[in-house]
Formats: C-alpha cells, sequence, structure tokens
C-alpha cells in the first residue's frame, strides 16, 4: 500500500504528482481507483511550497497539483482533463453516462465545482487575501465558507429537484460529479461549515464514500498524510 | 442578424441565454459560429442583477450565464459542458482532436483558463471584494490584473515550449482551448494589462480573431451590447 492507492494492477509508464490535501488531486485519485488503475505517485508538498521549485515547475509551469505522466514523458495537468482522459483511454467503468445531454449534465454538475467553488478557496487565492490584502483570519475564512455556502445551495437546488438525480449525482453509477462532489464536501466539513442544509449532497456523499474506492482516495489515508 | 451571431441556420428548440460580456457565454457564441449553428437567445442583464430574478433562477440554480435550453426542454449549464454537448451533437468541424493525449492537452489549457483564471474575476467576486471586504478599487484592479498576469504567464510558458502549438493553441484547427483563450484575452486587453510579455498568446489571438467565426462572437457585436 506504500505507494498504491488500493492495491490494483500497476499501469508502467503513468506517474501522478499528488498531495494529499489537495482536492484536484483527491478527484483522480478517486477515478484511479474507480478504474482500477494502480500508478506510480510522486508528492508535491503544497504547503511548504515545493510545487514553485524549478524541478516541478518544469513539469507543470502552472506550479499546481495533480499532473499526470503519461507514456512518452507527456504531462496532463488539470484534474478534469486527466480524469477525462483516463475515462478515454480506460472505458470501464465508464465515468460519463453515453446520451449527449446527460454527460452534459454531469460534466456540468463537475464544473460548478471545478470552477465555480474550488478555485475561489485554493490555498494560493488565501494567500493572496492575507498576505497581499491583510485580511484577518475571520475575513480569510469567512470568505471560505462564503464561497462553499454560495456554491452547495446552487448545487443542491439542482439536484434534488431533478429526476436524473439517483443514489449517485447521476443515476446508480457514480460519475464525474460525484468524484468532485466528495473532495469539496470534504473541504467544508474541514472548515466546519454546516452541512445539514445540503440533504441532498450529504446522501450522496454517503454513498460514494461506502464505496471502497472513494474511501481510499481520502486524504488521511495517503503516504504523504499530515495532521 | 437582431438576433443571430451569424447568418446560420436556425436550429429549432434550443435557446441560450447570453449576456454580451460574460466571456464564458462568449465562449458558446464562438462555439455555435464554429458549428455553423444558428440558434435564439435571450440576454440577461448580469450588471443589473437579471441572473438573480426568480424566473432565470428556475431555469438555472447557479444563476450564472450561459444557460443553453435544448430539445425537451433540458437545460445545460456551464459554458464547457455546452461546448462538449455541442462537439458531440454536432461533430463538424470538431472542437477537439481525436487522439486522447491531445483531447487531454486541449482541454487542460481550456481548464487552465476556465478554472484558474477566469472564475476569480468573476463580478460576484469582484462584488464581495468591495461590497462585503470594503477593499478600494485599486486593490480589486490589483486582484483582477494579478490572477491574469499569473495565469497568463503560465500559459504562454506552457505553449511556447511545446511543440503541439501551431497556428492555434492546438495544430492547424481553433479548439476549444482558443474558445477559452480569445475571451481571456479580451478581458485582459479590457483591464488594461500589457500583453507584450505574452507572445505566443496574442499571436494566437491574432489568428482566432481573423475568423469570421470569432470575431462576430465579440461583446460589442452582440444585440444586448452597452459602452
Amino acid at each position: 500500500m506504500a505507494n498504491a492507492l488500493l492495491p490494483n494492477a500497476v499501469v508502467p509508464a503513468m506517474k501522478l504528482y499528488d498531495y494529499f490535501r489537495s482536492s484536484a488531486a483527491y478527484r483522480v485519485r478517486i477515478a484511479l481507483n474507480l478504474k482500477g488503475l494502480g500508478i506510480e505517485r510522486a508528492f508535491v508538498h503544497l504547503r511548504r511550497n515545493a510545487q514553485r521549485e524549478g524541478d516541478y515547475l518544469a513539469l507543470n509551469p502552472q506550479g499546481l497539483v495533480p499532473a499526470l505522466v503519461i507514456g512518452g514523458g507527456a504531462v496532463l495537468a488539470q484534474s478534469l482533463a486527466i480524469i477525462e482522459y483516463l475515462d478515454e483511454t480506460h472505458p470501464e467503468p465508464p465515468l460519463l453516462p453515453a446520451d449527449p445531454a446527460a454527460r452534459a449534465r454531469v460534466r456540468g454538475i463537475a464544473l460548478e465545482i471545478a470552477c465555480d467553488i474550488h478555485p475561489l478557496d485554493n490555498l494560493r487565492v488565501l494567500r493572496y487575501l492575507t498576505s497581499t490584502l491583510g485580511l484577518s483570519e475571520e475575513q480569510k475564512d469567512a470568505w471560505y465558507r462564503y464561497w462553499i455556502d454560495v456554491g452547495l445551495e446552487a448545487l443542491e437546488m439542482r439536484l434534488v429537484r431533478d429526476a436524473a438525480t439517483g443514489r449517485y449525482c447521476h443515476g446508480e453509477q457514480p460519475t464525474l460529479a460525484d468524484i468532485c462532489l466528495v473532495p469539496q464536501l470534504a473541504n467544508a466539513r474541514r472548515a466546519g461549515i454546516d452541512l445539514s442544509p445540503f440533504p441532498t449532497l450529504t446522501r450522496i456523499e454517503a454513498a460514494c464514500t461506502a464505496l471502497p474506492e472513494f474511501a481510499a482516495a481520502e486524504p488521511s489515508k495517503q503516504p504523504d498524510a499530515e495532521a
């Protein structure tokens, strides 16, 4: 288990640059587990700014995790692009439904989290608030909670009223939408946000985290986890 | 032209909720033009908060544009999900290359803009900075420019050194990556950002905006445009 997620068959030549607390990396870990793919990992310590060091920037100029090195040395960045790549190259089980409108629904939920909630609460943004703008910890925490609250409220409303919502965000199988939802709710919990106004989201979260593929990807279970 | 982008054949039953200055809506307008699709449009005045009114929230609980109503009344949200839907249902010309690694590269560039640059400079975020946090216009403007600068710098570095970059972000045909790049650079220009450090990005932008499909989608040319 030392350098694996679930004890899956290792795919040679793929390597994930990971950090236990990055929720974008957490998404990719879930996808790898759902696909049954074991791959080599390297850990980039974001809080120590390892992502700003020359070696890592040469790999990924954006200086963010995750990054996935694939056969031939190409480097893929951006968690959703990486997960779509895994889905296209390892189609079973599919992480998107077959119908185009249903695919758009799943991608829309994923993007609602990945574009409109998560980036506002990224570490680099929080640092700008306190370091550059000189905001207090209270103001920073209020910012963090505000964007999660606004985002989860809209998502709860979208999911609760839509018959396409099932045991998971879309029907009866986990998809890209659930892969984005679970890490975002983990962040919300860590920030002490009251999730009781979001019963649909937490019901889906519970269904997901009961699966070993989601559970093994949790931050606290990774080799680089810290208290 | 009154309610169309290019004089394309109108696809019945599709309707775009649009706003001239929304760069996410601008992306969808470019995609519709590249696909040769003319559709009905409605305009949601974001600066007057029309997106927070009941009718629109019933359609899109997130209260953001764009939204695309498709046959049967389903509503698609999130520009990248909408564009992938258009690409899957109207495959020519393709907005993504065929090879999975190349697709991941194009999606990665698009997401780098859509997740890590654009959301930080959204109208609702700028309003939080000034209204809730009481920051000055100067601090707000510095924030706006900072996230664009950081993002474009990484993107320039990624594109300039990669042989897969061609006349456009990926090879010799416009893709989803260019569709995201052009509206983001338009925002940067509007904010008075010096783009001379980004010669690869501005070279690609010029190649794109020379195409009528990109030019007709520009904010200033839309029926709801204001000075």
